[in-house]
């Protein structure tokens, strides 16, 4: 448990998220829990248009990828020390890999960036191929660092 | 009901929400919780500043404050028809007044873009002004249509 404190102060002071150093564990898991749900929100609308459940609205399109891009660099702040217990599917593998972690969630908003930009040129088939890049990027951190 | 469900679509489709009247009330509640616990967060680490519990750091309350402004406009969403009721602080009224209800949010909206225009200056003393201005423009909203 040491180890992984240390590690984490390490991983955060980099991040200048002294703030989140300071919060309860609760109020941080329920700071990412709520910045996932934003972009999960914005996610599923995108998707909802790209599998034909509603009529692709480009400009909607663009405004949900623009808000999934900007959320994209909120969550890390949240993954504090003494975090990875409690109302969370957080495995404790994030504050052991830490590094891995990082280098997931960077893909994931270099992928998001690329959505949000070709989501702007209103060309449905590419951003429906780009929604699935990204959702690759979210699924490769779901499937190492969260619980069912 | 059924009045607070009419004047409710109209509402709602003046900001084209369609996505989120597609949605399930519950996540509908989840994800606007989800924006305010963002926007809390970072008001909180201003506050905190402000306060003195913490040293300035006029990089990060700008950070703050520009987060802030950015999720301002994605709460209203949220407040789609039948989400009135389950696990939610948020009064009926604000279905029954929701011309107030938005009047209430298009003020805190420009209150933390002021904020976020003086925090870009470095000036503590203007930003804790202004970060206690968009403070009574939220504590406005709270008043009339939060629950304890």
């Amino acid at each position: 448990m040491k180890r992984v404190t240390c590690l984490l102060y390490a991983a955060l002071f980099l991040t200048s998220a002294q703030y989140a150093l300071a919060q309860k564990p609760e109020d941080a898991i329920k700071y990412r829990q709520g910045v996932f749900r934003v972009i999960g929100w914005n996610f599923g609308s995108m998707a909802a248009m790209a599998k034909g459940k509603r009529p692709y609205d480009a400009e909607q399109f663009a405004r949900n990828a623009e808000i999934v891009a900007f959320m994209s660099r909120l969550p890390l702040e949240g993954f504090t020390p003494g975090s990875e217990t409690g109302d969370t599917k957080a495995k404790p593998e994030i504050w052991l890999e830490m590094d891995d972690f990082k280098a997931k969630m960077k893909k994931m908003q270099q992928e998001v960036d690329a959505l949000a930009k070709v989501a702007k040129t209103g060309n449905f088939d590419n951003s429906k191929a780009q929604l699935g890049e990204a959702g690759q990027a979210c699924k490769a951190c779901h499937d190492k660092f969260r619980n069912k």
